[in-house]
């Protein structure tokens, strides 16, 4: 086992279009040792290494980083301390189990605490939504595993399009935050990551001490576009203008359910500005895009509808915020869920008792 | 020209599924005199004739109704006069113009009304939805042309399979009235087109003086149900059992959409009594079944969204009747039909400009 350099050490476990750039950032700023969990690509990128167009980073072709692993256990079982547990797999807490972001992360969180018990071990959560941060507060006691939560909030444009190829056409710009306020740990551990993945010129990266915030202003985004575009198949764009009068659904759909995101928020103390929705709506007019929900629901895959739309009306029915566009919307991607799940074979009707019947894990 | 018969004639426009059954329902009871108006299948039909696998008359083969046409233009030339134009196309009254109920039954109207002005000419509209009858009284004086409006509310499940092929699954049950309670004409003409379409012991015709009751009870079904089997593209039973917990669907879309409409009905004095949803939801249980706006939506053609939906919304926005399910369903569904228009190239998107740029008649 060789040891490891006085840098701080980063695993990044996803390595679809977002995780690649993402570990290509930390990799190209040289001021940590990058590790990084591939899949399905590990043989090819094992012996071509990844080949990257990028609007931050130009032409990059038979690119490694410092480490790579099959599964996050073969990582675990390297020996290594890794400083940060960097997550940017989609986050799925209706699906497969083996999917859910706590055990992704477990065996590399075990064998930390292994290696060494008195290091802090930073989970970085790079992903959509609300509440996130909770499941892995319920299944790993901070305290004993001396854990350090942060949150990721990107705006990227970038794709895997084929085996080892990935394309970049969207500046990657993250926001990084503890996600207690008031951890001091994970605070200074937010500025080092920070300080780390920033790539002056290329990439922008922020330390802000507000991941709620920041967290319910995308929502105007991914709980009221990102879900249409899912339910129309269509690019956001064509949501807008081919509605009725080229104005209904941002009239009628998409500014009432902004609204109620605004009103949701603010029911737990975060404010944010309805200006804030004229970025979202005029990105909306100017890219022609498929969100992640429509191209996931497309794709037969799972869509991150818990997070990005379950757990804020979780907090609209507890504090008593009428949000009833959001809530149909919601209904309505339920059944689109449940489809992805039927053909994915983690449940099945039975076309003749008319009954769900088993849910395979 | 032949002279007719002493018998009523009846002429029915729309050879689908439906379409074909309704004629072979009148031709059967031999009442009547029959002609179909047969667009695509002409050339066939009139060599072979029909073949029909009815669960109402059994199997039929090589069956012609007196007479056919290639179009309603065909029929008034003929220099027949029609009693009954039954119409058993779709009512799309925002798609093409040439396709709208008044434009198909303009000739035969105005070719009855110059072989015999003094006889009265019922146009029956077997087709879904609410306020459909508004259209011709707007473009057809009713004493002028000596009109009888009358509706048509059928339960039938029935298919054109290919070509000259109609397979009939569901009986058919069909509940005809004038639109208008007081036109006494319209009331006798009713009561006669049930006498001459009934075939005792195989359809099931009722003569009822409530057109308007019976069409916002069958929105129940259309305007909650149907509408969300398009969205999902998902029979009704899976809509149903593959959401959330297998009940979200019925207890937090279906059921509230169905109280919405129950609230509309009775803001115009219609009573509906809420146990009606019974008889939908629980047939959404029984059968797995794709509805007619899933299907038209699947197959790339436009659904019947204003006379379902926006029409009953347009009456709830009147009288200030919260519908806050229906109205998002109707966002979401306005997007699903510009969609459509895009691909049947009724309209184009630029995706320069980002508009929508033609509107092609």
């Amino acid at each position: 086992m060789s040891s490891q350099s006085e840098k701080p050490s980063c695993l990044v476990i996803g390595a679809g279009g977002v995780g690649v750039i993402t570990t290509y950032s930390l990799f190209n700023a040289g001021l940590s040792e990058v590790s990084l969990v591939v899949r399905s690509d590990y043989d090819h990128v094992v012996e071509h290494g990844y080949s990257i167009d990028s609007c931050d980073y130009g032409i990059v072709e038979n690119w490694k980083p410092h480490h790579l692993f099959r599964t996050a256990t073969d990582a675990a079982k390297s020996g290594y301390f890794f400083d940060y547990i960097v997550v940017t797999v989609k986050n799925i807490p209706d699906g497969p189990k083996s999917g859910t972001v706590h055990e992704i992360v477990r065996p590399v969180i075990l064998s930390n605490h292994q290696i060494n018990a008195a290091r802090t071990t930073s989970v970085v959560l790079i992903q959509n939504g609300l509440d996130i941060e909770k499941e892995l507060f319920e299944h790993f006691d901070p305290n004993h595993y001396k854990l350090a939560l942060l949150s990721g909030v990107q705006l990227i444009g970038s794709t895997k399009v084929s085996t080892g190829k990935v394309v970049q056409i969207g500046q990657d710009r993250l926001s990084v935050s503890p996600f207690d306020s008031k951890d001091e740990a994970a605070l200074e551990q937010a500025k080092l990551f920070a300080s780390i993945y920033s790539n002056e010129g290329q990439n922008e990266v922020k330390f802000e001490n507000n991941a709620r915030h920041t967290r319910w202003k995308k929502l105007l985004y991914n709980a009221v576009v990102n879900t249409t575009t899912a339910l129309a198949q269509l690019d956001a764009t064509r949501c807008l203008k081919l509605s009725k009068n080229g104005t209904s659904t941002e009239q009628n759909l998409w500014v009432p359910g902004m609204m109620e995101i605004i009103a949701i928020a603010a029911s737990e103390g975060v404010v944010v500005e309805p200006r804030e929705m004229d970025f979202f709506l005029n990105f909306t007019k100017t890219y022609i895009y498929k969100p992640s929900m429509c191209v996931d629901y497309e794709k037969g895959q799972l869509m991150e509808l818990e997070v990005i739309l379950g757990n804020p009306l979780k907090i609209a029915e507890k504090n008593g915020v009428p949000a009833p566009t959001l809530f149909v919307i919601y209904q309505l991607m339920t059944i689109l869920q449940g489809k992805t799940k039927e053909r994915r074979g983690l449940i099945r009707f039975n076309e003749t008792t008319k009954e769900v019947e088993t849910v395979v894990e």
